[in-house]
């Protein structure tokens, strides 16, 4: 590897042109920016053959002022008699039809999308984007768009990684995120919080954190959830798309932080019974998490949530000598009943490399201790995390852990990676901009293992990834269960044309399958996902998901296109 | 109180004659009994205002042999030509029609099958009772059922206490737990089980605790799940009718064992995926768990399974001042993060009563200590328990909530009361034959309840039962969420007859509804509770459930008559 101190790609440091493209698809907030680092650079050059020259000149930024081709501005669905009454409805100001906003909500976070905005090509874009400001509108709207089949698609934080918001039969997009974004209920005796769908996750957490001070609550309090997308991922989106956070190990996935939700429906509106259990037939909060905008909108949730202790945490990480040892390891931790970690994270070998340029170990005493003690390069996995809970529960589960990791041949690298992991924990998606402004994709897809199945599907996707030249794939398992844990594969390439990249991708997903893994953990099902679920889940479960399609919405007007494959 | 200690009562010891009734409503195993002890004899004298006169002679004893009437006999739904179809698809030593086998088959054990049995008055009889060998046999039969439009039920273990079993329109039963009981697959790398659905509890516990030496297993290990009727409820069942264990504190509820299932219903047969989560839209196992044969037969599943570790097993005891120091201190052992216990479980003044003389803690030295120190019946409450799991957390379990217990006025009764219910954890049922001998009914009924709503339940309930003269009303929570709890309302009468009893449980259901309870934390529905699903989960919601039953089971075969209240 070659070290060139002298170069650095003037990475953008620029918030994007207001109207722009950009503005778009670029990554959280307009302000802020995590560049590659320069041994990350370095690494890239090497892997891609390329040089500090091909660093100078941006492709297509994609600074352009957003302005939709002809054949996409006109209304698509809509007729003006349409917009009329939405603006009866919602008032001027909730209904917008500008090519800014039209795209802005039909567009999610997939590199699809955000290589076609750059290209100033959006695929599918809504014909009208409406705000509601209350369940009654949600209800008003649903009933007019049900009379009139007009395709409804629903916008939370707009983080979906899997087409998910695509409005592929134009229609209207629900934007729950502007005003549908209300506490409802902090209840302290129950430690419950009901909110509107659309309240993004760092209002949440801050509302809980500072109960205290905002609500006069007794306890300071924790929502448990912190997904990668967190700070752009609304509680909603969590739930209709069974997301999972990186603390899942502890407090659980989305799903199972879920009390109670209210759904406005084609077949009507209804809240769930909010017990903490009941043994009253199939659990209507069951059938509808994870249904991602195709029976109804989630209107509202009523979530767990837990005490706020960050006092307690204990960082740990560690160095295995191989993959192998480090799941060995944490499928004990997770099988061992002593209590488990909060975050846990192991990497394989590969994305090992990268995550200890990443954080800041690669040069420093412990990567010199690592290399003593024998710990080789492109074999030695590292593993992060912290406990959480209250203070005797984490301490002992820190201490079971430890010693499970020095079995399994570990040796502890401290606190210090998941000091720097946690510093940087919901980052790391800046750095696709960067990426992209040289002609570099990076992406992701992910799936569920059960641990006898692990390494067949580690080794299976792997391979298909690295037989592509100039690939790199990057592994690590992040959420785990007593019986298995999730594959996250991140890839980076060189694709000579979108065409040339869907077709990777497709093979990756066909990897999974066929493998055995489960088509996503927690990113969900999207268009992207859909047109397999019938071969993962076979017709006869297929068509149940369609029998509930047709109860809530004979018309398919909600999120029609190929989510689930119910067309 | 009047203690008669020459007297007392001629308990059945005798095993019920073979072919009987009473070898049909008799709980649990033939030989087994369980008496009421003196102190409890004493009470019910008291309570009733009976005398030792009144437990002389016994009621009608359902000791003749099952004989239909003429007009239960002759073939309902079923013609001859079926019957040799059945004959020809499972052999004809799978097919019975004698009148015994139909009648054992048809009942449950709620109180008024067993009175209905006493009187030799079953009032619903399958045609004929089907023991499948395997899932194509299954297959078969609700093919035929399917094109021939015969009702089918389906037994387990059949200790349904919601006439969850009742054939109300007559055709077959199925029972699953003559033959259908195999284990298909230990599973120790994903700590998993799956087992054919008629697999009894004990079986399963055996196989699991004794893995070692039966299936060479490296560990042993244990199901986690242990109802009261544990020794005669199936896996299965526990599935169905979304059961819950008397350890489900720590362990979870039978829903949270669930990693995948496998059906035959009219719709087709089809296994769940068994990842330990994904997000490929709503979850189909979430879709089946607790449709109670309404949508298909559940023919195996796969559970979680726990190390076996009785040896960490820490037991605990505690007397609180009244209820609501009990109920805050379990609130706070269940939201305080720091592991929880296995078995929780606090009763009422009223039932700390009668738990204090079932375990044999009055009258001795606990009992003289409570009393010294100002621990007043009638208002004192008993709460028992264990701590389960690895030894460092089990201990560390124990430690904290002691800690809450003394906090909240609670004194330790050491674990004697533990050890003497875990003794006869699953015998109490044995008792109610002996009560039913002489007039006297006991019954149950439970919910869940939030904690912000638990004394309102409580409250109400109880009023509605206490407002009936010589009632008594016993209740405890047992199984703890950080949400809530359940509430079991155990409660023991003398009628004048079925009517009057009936008028008495609706209205209790009735109450619990009102006040805001679950209609079940873990019974299930049956045709027993069915008829307020809809006034509890309100149209909408049910309407959900039937356009599920609609595509699973177009022609109404499945369980109709009731259950949920899908006719």
């Amino acid at each position: 590897m070659i070290f060139s101190k002298k170069f650095e790609p003037s990475w953008t440091e620029n918030q994007p042109p207001k109207g722009s493209y950009r503005s778009i698809f670029k990554w959280g907030a307009p302000e802020r920016f995590k560049h590659p680092n320069a041994r990350l650079y370095n690494m890239l050059k090497e892997v891609f053959g390329m040089t500090d020259n091909d660093f100078v000149k941006k492709v297509k930024e994609g600074n352009e002022q957003v302005c939709l081709p002809s054949d996409k501005k006109s209304l698509r669905v809509l007729t003006e008699e349409d917009l009329k009454s939405f603006i009866s409805i919602l008032g001027k100001e909730n209904v917008e039809t500008d090519d800014f906003s039209r795209v802005k909500f039909s567009s999610g976070k997939t590199v699809e999308e955000a290589l076609e905005l750059r290209d100033g090509c959006p695929v599918d874009v809504s014909d009208a984007v409406l705000h509601p400001r209350t369940k009654e509108d949600v209800q008003k709207v649903i009933t007019y768009c049900s009379e009139h089949k007009i395709p409804v698609y629903v916008f939370g934080g707009g983080s979906s990684v899997n087409l998910g918001l695509r409005p592929s039969r134009g229609g209207i997009t629900l934007v729950m995120s502007t005003h549908m974004k209300r506490l409802i209920e902090l209840n302290e005796e129950n430690q419950t919080a009901t909110v509107e769908a659309g309240m993004m996750g760092p209002d949440f957490e801050k509302l809980l954190n500072k109960a205290p001070e905002k609500l006069s609550a007794r306890r300071r309090y924790t929502c448990g959830h912190f997904p990668q997308s967190f700070e752009y991922s609304s509680v909603g989106g969590w739930v209709a798309a069974l997301g999972s956070g990186q603390s899942s190990t502890y407090y659980g996935d989305a799903c199972d932080l879920v009390i109670s939700q209210e759904y406005v429906t084609p077949a009507g509106t209804f809240k769930t019974v909010d017990y903490p259990a009941t043994a009253t037939g199939p659990n209507i909060n069951w059938i509808m998490m994870g249904s991602e905008g195709c029976f109804g909108v989630l209107t509202s949730v009523t979530m767990k949530i837990f005490r706020h202790m960050p006092e307690n945490r204990k960082r740990f990480g560690y160095i295995f000598p191989d993959w192998d040892k480090a799941v060995s390891a944490t499928r004990e931790i997770s099988q061992g009943e002593f209590g488990l970690p909060s975050v846990l994270r192991i990497s394989d070998a590969e994305e090992t490399d990268v995550a200890l340029k990443l954080y800041g170990v690669e040069g420093t005493v412990l990567d010199k201790m690592m290399e003593l003690k024998g710990f080789e390069k492109g074999r030695r996995c590292l593993c992060i995390g912290h406990t959480e809970g209250e203070k005797g529960l984490s301490s002992h589960v820190k201490r079971k852990l430890s010693k499970i990791a020095r079995a399994n041949g570990g040796m502890t690298l401290t606190g210090y990676p998941t000091s720097k992991w946690e510093h940087g924990r919901f980052n790391d998606p800046y750095m696709r901009e960067d990426l992209n402004d040289y002609d570099i994709i990076i992406d992701t897809l992910e799936t569920s293992v059960k641990w006898d199945n692990l390494h067949h599907v580690h080794k299976s996707v792997r391979e298909f990834i690295k037989k592509r030249p100039a690939t790199v794939c990057m592994t690590h398992c992040s959420h785990f269960y007593p019986q298995g844990t999730n594959l996250y594969f991140i890839f980076i390439g060189r694709f000579s044309s979108m065409q040339e990249y869907k077709n990777f991708q497709t093979g990756i997903i066909e990897r999974i399958n066929a493998s055995g893994g489960s088509l996503s953990h927690h990113h969900g099902v999207g268009k992207m996902i859909g047109p397999w679920m019938e071969s993962h889940l076979g017709k006869e479960q297929i068509d149940i998901l369609k029998a509930l399609k047709r109860h809530f919405d004979p018309e398919n007007i909600m999120n029609p296109g190929g989510q689930m494959s119910i067309t």
